[in-house]
């Protein structure tokens, strides 16, 4: 998906792209250094995170911490750290307030004492949204570019 | 290259500077969603895209079409995904009105139910113009790493 | 280590984050094409560049210089191009007027005629200073994630 948005041409929109790529900078590296409190914190109450790689979405903060809490655990036992990259991001701001951001993500792998590997190619469509102040994933949708779309 | 640019010290060149990672987001992911018609529209009538992997440049909308044609049903033959992420990115406004911009280049391959690989490392530069208010390319050049430059 | 930023608000947040991420393109690109001279200048006098991978830091533009000039020797006669991206990135404004910025880092190695690897998963925390109005790293700390923190 490609949000075919104009180019930016306020500073409105030139504040909210870099919002948006700082809130992934610290949504992402929360996850990646196991602090799932912050990661959770990141989506909304009813925040939804859904995959082509999962049968079913994590539904709600509780969802999600489980997710995360779970993948921490398999990593801190297997040494592994993990980075999720995000790029190519594109934003628009709908009408309503809410934001849509896609980006490209890169899963890369590093055993302790082993060789970095790139795990993972997938894109990463947010919908995020403003609660005090401050944006919130309400739903994300990430796709894994070796799996089938549907 | 490096274009030895100054910090950006205005709004405008932080304008600039970002319009451009989100032109380079949709300019890419058209190509890698295999959207040949917006790949096309992002470089002007008499655009150039050279690489030193290509023995001849693509000279004008009709060759660039071409290319991103076959490539995107070879690729689709394959069944493999391919993005192009650019990155460390640097701009720089001529005095006549033309942009330069400078980025690294990662394009990984992703075969449907395979392991994605980081297929090449490139480097690109682009001269931008602004048509009907929208950036596009007008000259893009990309070395790829493992080649010679000339 | 995540900055825990507030979301970027105001005119002065945007362009300082861009004004570093312009930075790292310029710096890391110097160091990537050979030009220990433009390299070193991005250094404070005092600058130090600590990495986990490192017995001891860099301390001083001298020592800089002469750890640039060394690897970029070595990879000349290998035949290696290299390239450091940066990514991901967070920044702080301190009180003093100092920087914190904090950033993943992937290191991709290309051998002449041969195939891109992803050598090095890292992160990176700098203290960046302005002098004559430039940002400057007085600190750099470089993780490489398959070694140990200590």
């Amino acid at each position: 998906m490609s949000l075919h948005a104009p180019p930016a041409d306020s500073a409105q929109d030139t504040a909210l792209y870099q919002e948006v790529q700082r809130f992934y900078a610290h949504q992402m590296r929360s996850l990646d250094e196991g602090d799932v409190d912050s990661w959770v914190a990141t989506f909304t109450e009813d925040g939804v995170f859904s995959a082509n790689a999962h049968p079913e979405p994590q539904e709600g903060r509780e969802a999600i911490r489980e997710g995360a809490t779970a993948a921490t655990r398999k990593l801190a036992e297997a040494k592994i750290r993990r980075r999720h990259w995000l790029g190519m991001l594109d934003v628009a701001a709908n009408p309503d307030g809410t934001v849509r951001a896609v980006t490209y993500a890169q899963i890369i792998a590093t055993p302790l004492g082993g060789t970095a590997q790139l795990e993972l190619s997938c894109t990463c469509e947010d919908l995020l949204v403003r609660e005090g102040g401050r944006l919130l994933v309400r739903h994300r949708q990430v796709y894994r570019d070796d799996l089938a779309r549907s």
